[in-house]
């Protein structure tokens, strides 16, 4: 199968999965869950859950269960969307090409979606059976609430906040990056593996370490890509970043250097999954997909 | 050991989990941390702990274990409480006798704080070895997370600000308080149980039947305290919901029949724990406490 009927295949499983365990727009509170939907369903790029599919590829997961641990992990991400777009953080209108949660619906509405769906992603990742024991499972809970925590992801938004109108260096920068996006890029990975045969805890290691450098690639090209692109190809607001003045890749190293810094950590990233040979065919696809996108 | 002592000794047991499991403040990034332990410690009336613990006590449960599920379940009230308390829901100033967290702070950290609260929770009750196997476990996780969803507390929270300047009947209000605080109250009570020895479907059943008639009498109670007690003993903005044309219990019956039905209620609760003799004792002397402070 070539890499884009692979992403498709999964793309359609994973949004199936979302529609399916998303209640109803016809269960109450019936707006909140029209909300919930709104925000989730036919949108975003997925990246964490094809990670998570490439992973479990190489731990021969079963692919419903990498759906399920993929939607919990995006639910994760799409309720942090709409909590950054709200007016006391990015204040952002433009998602996905559609109005954001608040402005299609109203400011307490959002905040309770972002709530819910956080919720649900626990709940999802509880309630069917992920991994071979129930250890694992409970293990790879407390790995995406870590991932989500404020040593993960809702820590590296803190960060980001605070480094408004502030000069960061290159180190700096990557430590906000490492929690902000990194964190749950990295969990998607893990999660997807651990749906499947027992990995030794070195090839574990090494998947990590892949996932760190994507996560961190992955932020990077989206800084160039922030600043490059049009609203229209992003589907968000571009330019938002320089007219927040939060520093960025872009504002801290330039267009060109950070290009090259998106390819060298690719490089990094393939050299770490190496030993693997073909069973990381998908990842490293993915590397490249994400790298090597809308440059 | 009297009530008193009892509750005291609890409380302790519960607050010391709770600092222990809170990053510290010098932790990075500190003030997310400091904002956190702002929200969580030193305050509020711990029931849904109580409640685990009496529970517990009828399921022969560790201590131990009841404190961190009870500290998973506090987590998750503490941070609905940053959130309703924000501009764009309740807009309150006072909490617990002390500013409310984006008072305290900001509004872009108080959500924060709310989102790395929910998560901590997560991370807290899957970290640990919380009952006897880890199948119940998950089962906890899951019960957990649905009590704090969109069919549980953040869903009554949306049926709630759907009722602002609206009539309710009491049927309705019954259902809205089901939801936004019944789901977490009904939650701690059976997480307390399952971390002891498995009681019997039909006894969880009775425990769930208290547990949903006791929420809904700490509701009762709450409107007509809302009502009747000053800012300063409530440590909150006292007459809110009067003033934001909420419906209540005081609204809807009146203060006299409000009273009749929170104590009706009790006397429900206490009829669906009769069976279990002695071994409920701290159930129905909570169940006193919950009904009779402060009327």
């Amino acid at each position: 199968m070539d890499f884009q009927s692979w992403v498709g295949t999964r793309l359609n499983l994973v949004e199936a999965t979302l529609k399916r365990v998303l209640p109803g727009p016809d269960i109450a509170p019936q707006r909140l869950h029209e909300a919930m939907r709104y925000a989730v369903l036919d949108g975003g790029k997925r990246v964490r859950p094809l990670l998570a599919f490439a992973a479990g590829e190489l731990a021969h997961a079963d692919d419903e269960r990498v759906a399920l641990a993929a939607a919990a992990v995006e639910l994760i991400h799409a309720y942090s969307l709409v909590h950054d777009d709200l007016p006391c953080m990015d204040d952002d209108v433009l998602r996905r090409g559609k109005p954001t949660c608040h402005v299609e619906y109203d400011e307490p509405t959002a905040l309770l979606v972002g709530d819910a769906l956080h919720s649900l992603a626990f709940q999802l990742i509880s309630e069917y059976r992920l991994a071979a024991d129930p250890e694992t499972q409970l293990d790879m809970i407390r790995r995406l609430a870590a991932a989500a925590g404020s040593r993960g992801m809702a820590g590296g938004q803190a960060i980001d906040l605070a480094a408004i109108d502030q000069t960061l260096t290159v180190p700096e920068l990557e430590f906000m990056h490492i929690h902000k996006t990194g964190a749950l890029i990295r969990a998607a990975t893990l999660l997807g593996a651990r749906c499947g045969n027992g990995l030794a805890e070195q090839d574990l290691g090494r998947l990590d370490h892949y996932a760190k450098l994507i996560g961190l690639a992955f932020q990077v090209v989206d800084d160039v890509l922030d600043a490059e692109a049009s609203t229209a190809t992003l589907g968000k607001t571009a330019g938002k970043d320089a007219q927040q003045n939060k520093p960025t890749y872009v504002s801290v190293l330039g267009v060109t250097r950070s290009k090259a810094f998106a390819t060298d950590l690719r490089e990094q990233a393939l050299a770490a999954i190496e030993s693997f040979g073909n069973r990381a065919l998908r990842l490293k696809e993915l590397a490249d997909f994400i790298v090597l996108r809308k440059f």
